[in-house]
């Protein structure tokens, strides 16, 4: 292609400046701005968006989010959906160590203290020479490991299935049982499908030693909630996805938990130059002819 | 020396079993349990330290701080102090973390719509991408350097002298003015010393652009406490250490601050292990005849 039309909603803030590249910013919402080569959904992907894009013409719908679970997988013909792999998971992670760190050093009860003017000094956790299990080794699990390895932890990774990696050896979740009692701190964020939705009930949480840590920052259908506010007064509970969101105001978890985050993990300025190199990169693909990126339907 | 005898403060979670170290456990009180080589202080010093040790016939007096203005410079003959460093860094930089992600995701909102049983989804900063100026980097500095690393950060480190070191360019104190209107993040470390004392005043922090983050974790007396609290509505002020501590429950800064950590930087677990390997280290040194490590007194 000697031009590429690109289609990106204004949540964006990015400024895509390359020859032969003709950007317009566009909602999805109402006429397509004329034919289009790639449309780039906001954050999150509007239910008929392939059908719109398709409409206008387009090869790639280019959505916002990690998980594309929102996409009607029974694509218009020609149309491919790529998703925001490379945009999300560095801010998924740090928050993830943020409510790690936040958890380990009680920073709720500082600002609890912070409240009513106490200078409260205690000794507490600290995430140093913790043991800490990692289940899930993909995009986010592997930024997630980057930042954890200068805070002296001893780290164990669980995927789906065993397997040796260039970061380490990598357990089954078949292999936990043996596993989960010796550990501090459980980090849960693998996919959510029909073999891990509800991995963390009752059985999970009791087999975690007192006073270890559990945090779910993959996806709420994980973890049972009844089973988790149930397990408050044994375990430290940080929180970023939880079944349903919102959290309904009479949820017992918000008084169980040490943390809840509110699926903010992502949400930060960082996805923005991300995006912007993600789009560039797919426009850059469309004119050199080559295949697209990150394709997770339409393959 | 064919045999070693230690006299360590119970304060200490350590376990000293080397062929020839003989342990006691004596908090400097009373009399000493009798003839002693190494006195170790419990994580703070008692202003008598030195000559209790000394009149035990100790050779060393191994405090359990990294800082030492609290022992008389004028020793008792014979005698030598070192401090704890390789002990503390580890949770202090943890700390450092901890605070600044918790500032930058602002967890302390968080933990107030907790508090409300809010689920509150919103875009926050994030610490990706930020220019951040380090202020030291002696042993503190240095592990929080090793943990900023992966979190994709722009650097900027500074001390009281322009260097080249392994880990990059030491801008000097007195290049900073043009440096500091550029940066996000300020962290703070350096030693407090006649040269460095009140450094964050008016000026200092006037030449930070609104909504920078300032964290000081090293001395309250390296900030001037009344001018932090006149810039709290423009400034994310991250407080570990104050002047004075405890902070009066009726200072301006509690409600200025962002965060304030009540000077709990080092006090996690992590130190014990740390510190059990610096007591076995002097206390081979001992037995080999060789000159101790971290001598600050004594020399």
């Amino acid at each position: 292609m000697s031009e590429v039309n690109v289609a990106i909603d204004p949540f964006w803030d990015v400024n895509i400046d390359i020859p032969g590249v003709n950007v317009v910013r566009w909602d999805l919402e109402g006429e397509a701005p004329g034919p289009l080569d790639i449309v780039v959904t906001g954050h999150w992907v509007p239910g008929d968006g392939a059908e719109r894009a398709a409409k206008a013409g387009a090869k790639l719908l280019q959505i916002g989010s990690i998980g594309f679970d929102a996409v009607n997988p029974d694509l218009p013909e020609g149309l491919q959906v790529a998703n925001a792999a490379t945009v999300h998971e560095t801010a998924t992670a740090e928050m993830v160590l943020a409510m790690l760190l936040a958890g380990l050093r009680n920073i709720p009860q500082m600002v609890a203290d912070n409240k009513e003017h106490k200078w409260n000094t205690f000794y507490y956790e600290g995430l140093a020479d913790k043991k800490v299990m990692l289940i899930g080794v993909g995009g986010v699990g592997r930024e997630i490991m980057k930042r954890l390895e200068p805070f002296a932890v001893d780290l164990t990774l669980v995927a789906s299935r065993e397997r040796d990696e260039d970061f380490g050896h990598v357990y089954s979740l078949d292999q936990i049982d043996d596993l989960l009692p010796e550990q501090d701190v459980v980090i849960i964020v693998i996919p959510a499908t029909d073999a891990t939705k509800g991995l963390v009930n009752k059985d999970f949480l009791a087999a975690m030693k007192d006073g270890a840590t559990f945090l779910n920052a993959g996806r709420g259908t994980l973890a049972v909630t009844e089973d988790l506010a149930a397990e408050g007064d044994r375990l430290h509970l940080l929180i970023d996805v939880v079944d349903p969101e919102p959290l309904p105001a009479d949820s017992p978890l918000w008084e169980a938990a040490q943390l809840i985050t509110s699926h903010n993990g992502g949400n930060t300025k960082a996805m923005h130059p991300r995006m912007q190199a993600l789009i560039e990169r797919q426009a850059k693909h469309a004119l050199a002819g080559e295949p697209f990126e990150n394709v997770v339907l339409g393959k």
